[in-house]
């Protein structure tokens, strides 16, 4: 039973029903040329023999009810594939908006700790003759970045390549997840479970604490009140659209500035109208906390590593002119100071979180004292696949990360690159975040608004 | 902001992710004569119009976070009945078999408790073109029997009548649920949350002690342990069928025996051939609690009041022979000594748990010094309609209950009578009741078998 290190056992402390702590992707694909009627029945099913599942698909806590379970894992010697892998249709007329729906519902759900802590819900019944994949993991087993990778591996750039595994197989021989890491854990882990147990407490103290250190006094904390940061509860919304990454790649060129510039400034663009149709737009602007992978190259072929850097953007939503925005945040991404260094997923979480309520640690050290919220919403890229991907002869349309949320942040956005496009996928908390597709028409507009005032 | 008894909000403090304590019901309906495409679109639309929401399911717990709010009731300003009554639709080839599927998952979710405690799914895509309603309401709110009741208030004999509001509305004007438990709540907790608040785990023992007091010594534990007497997890699986009512009714005629006596040798008989086929079958009789309604005729039009009678009997499954096993359960069900005078849903329940471990209460006082359950299954049988009924024209095929799990119990049967049927539903822990469909196969053959033993 291999020790759980105390980064992945927070994630199943931190969780309650207000915070469901998986991470979600939902896949589009277009069928084969030729595919019949059988297609996704006969998919389906050669994607249940496929007897490889990768080992971490495998495990769960030890004891699914006890706290002390949550230290180590569990293999399931008797995985349910049926229970997982789970066969959907949407009602009629079968639009995308039918689709989301579907995918907010699941993304609000709990994972069944009594068994591997994921689920792929393969949906068919889309009005133009597409399918999709649901994909749904827990953060205690992998974070955003690599559970996306896993997606990609298991695409190919071949539209004729029929090896595709399944989302919880993997191509080659099954790798251990974090080597490093893990086996630190054991080492640590192995004689002295209840002295890790009663450090618990602490170590979370530590790891928020160590987060805030040297940020305490320096962190600017011109972050208005919104809101988006209020206690949620554990509904979620979840919109998905692509972009021509080409539209983004212009607007950079014109205004001479990086193509995550264009992107953020789609975001503050919509953002601003969404607040504005909510009545609810604050006089000072708001700050995006946008993480940067600091994974190294060598890092890229696994779902592996999980440091990440994070920088703190004004949006600059005061401003009505969409060029002004553009420039106030290439400025301030280009602005450096404010970098935390090393910051992991965990982390990266706490930091976006208002109240950590199963810990005790409410509020968090950092935020004693603090009115407002260090800022306002998490904006991630996060890297795709640069070519066109296939999945056993299908084409991937989209591939739309669904993110975490805290009380604190009850809203996220999260993009990717997918061959000529860029997919956003916006995770928001149902009560308090109202017609959040509403985001997707503001984003279009805001594209667009860019791309005039560049021409 | 009502207070909630004691008996409403134990339901809330025993709920964890193993345990949802929510009730389900499944109805199977055929549309209406010259029902076009779009009938099911104008249907969830009318009923999405339709502004009388019943208040009970406007409430939901004060504080949904705080184990203090779970003490009162409030009122949910901004109902999102989108939220609650959702539209689905079933994959291919759109048999029961995935009806029962989708049921099994959505039985298996927690309701959010940040909202009205209920949810109801519209289900298209039956390829016989029928169409379902699976609703789901927490214990808090109503028991089994009354969330029947209020299923049923909606419907209509008349097949004519386009009145039927959903199943969240009623036909006359709203009535409050439990006249004099929730006045008496009411007097005695106003002006002393924090004393009722205080006595709630001693309450609760209580509660349970009281269910044993006179029967620790007398209770028979008769029962083996057997397979469905263990821990349970979350997820559930449910079957669900109908059998003639007519075909029960000619072999309690020719037996001599209750309907009731038949209907429970039809579950002994399955339960027999399900434990043979799992090479489980104790040497020793399964005991069934089988719960019996104490309601006055006078309560009967309403969904009101709680008392509850049970009874043990002894369901002859160490017996090959069916008319056998009809013998010795009709002199068990004859055999009044057993009897629990007056439970409410809340004892039943706890009666059925081994371990109640939210409220430190494990194992329960009468339990301490058992080491065989004193019952092995619980199996109801529900009032329902005596008429064929129709809800806004279509015709009622089928009402089906889906029930509470608790550890010790990974099995239940509940059924009802519905017109010239009668309808079983069963409900499992998905991981200590493999195949559990084939317990219907199994119901089937007993039903035979009884049939041919009584020509």
């Amino acid at each position: 039973m291999p020790m759980m290190p105390v980064t992945d056992s927070m994630f199943l402390f931190i969780e309650t029903r207000e915070h469901p702590m998986h991470v979600g992707g939902l896949q589009l694909f277009t069928k084969p040329d030729g595919a019949g009627p059988d297609y996704l029945k006969s998919l389906r099913e050669s994607l249940l023999e496929n007897s490889g599942v990768r080992s971490l698909f495998r495990r769960r806590p030890a004891r699914p009810v006890n706290t002390r379970g949550y230290l180590a894992w569990a293999e399931d010697s008797e995985l349910d594939l049926d229970y997982h892998f789970r066969h959907s249709a949407l009602p009629q007329p079968g639009r995308i908006r039918e689709l989301l729906e579907l995918t907010s519902r699941w993304h609000s759900t709990l994972l069944d700790r009594h068994r591997p802590l994921w689920e792929v819900h393969l949906v068919e019944g889309l009005n133009d003759g597409r399918f999709a994949l649901y994909s749904k993991i827990h953060h205690a087993l992998m974070d955003g970045v690599s559970a996306l990778r896993q997606l990609q591996s298991t695409l190919s750039d071949d539209p004729l390549a029929m090896d595709g595994p399944p989302p919880w197989g993997s191509r080659g021989p099954a790798q251990p997840r974090r080597g490093r890491p893990d086996a630190l854990a054991l080492l640590r882990g192995a004689g002295s479970t209840a002295k890790q147990l009663a450090g618990v407490p602490r170590m979370t103290a530590k790891v928020a604490t160590e987060a805030f250190r040297e940020h305490t006094l320096t962190l600017p904390l011109q972050a208005p009140r919104t809101m988006f940061n209020v206690a949620i509860g554990g509904a979620r919304r979840f919109a998905a659209q692509s972009w021509p990454l080409e539209r983004v790649r212009k607007v950079a060129t014109a205004a001479g500035v990086s193509r995550n510039d264009v992107v953020l400034a789609m975001c503050a663009g919509a953002l601003r109208d969404y607040l504005i149709e909510q009545r609810a737009l604050p006089d000072a602007p708001l700050t995006a906390m946008v993480p940067v992978s600091l994974r190294s190259r060598a890092d890229a072929g696994e779902a592996s590593g999980n440091q990440i850097g994070a920088l703190l953007c004004n949006l600059g939503t005061d401003r009505s002119d969409p060029a002004e925005r553009l420039a106030v945040i290439s400025r301030s991404m280009a602005d450096g100071k404010r970098l935390f260094k090393e910051l992991t997923p965990l982390q990266i979480l706490l930091l976006s979180a208002l109240n950590i309520a199963p810990l005790g640690a409410s509020p968090l050290p950092g935020y004693a004292n603090h009115t407002r919220p260090p800022f306002n919403i998490v904006i991630s890229n996060v890297p795709g696949p640069r070519k066109q991907m296939y999945w056993n002869g299908a084409t991937l349309d989209g591939i739309y990360p669904a993110s975490v949320l805290l009380d604190g942040q009850a809203l996220n956005i999260t993009l990717t690159n997918n061959g000529d496009n860029l997919d956003f996928g916006i995770t928001g908390c149902r009560r308090s975040v109202p017609h959040l597709q509403r985001l997707l028409l503001h984003l279009d507009t805001a594209l667009a608004e860019l791309e005039y005032a560049a021409r």
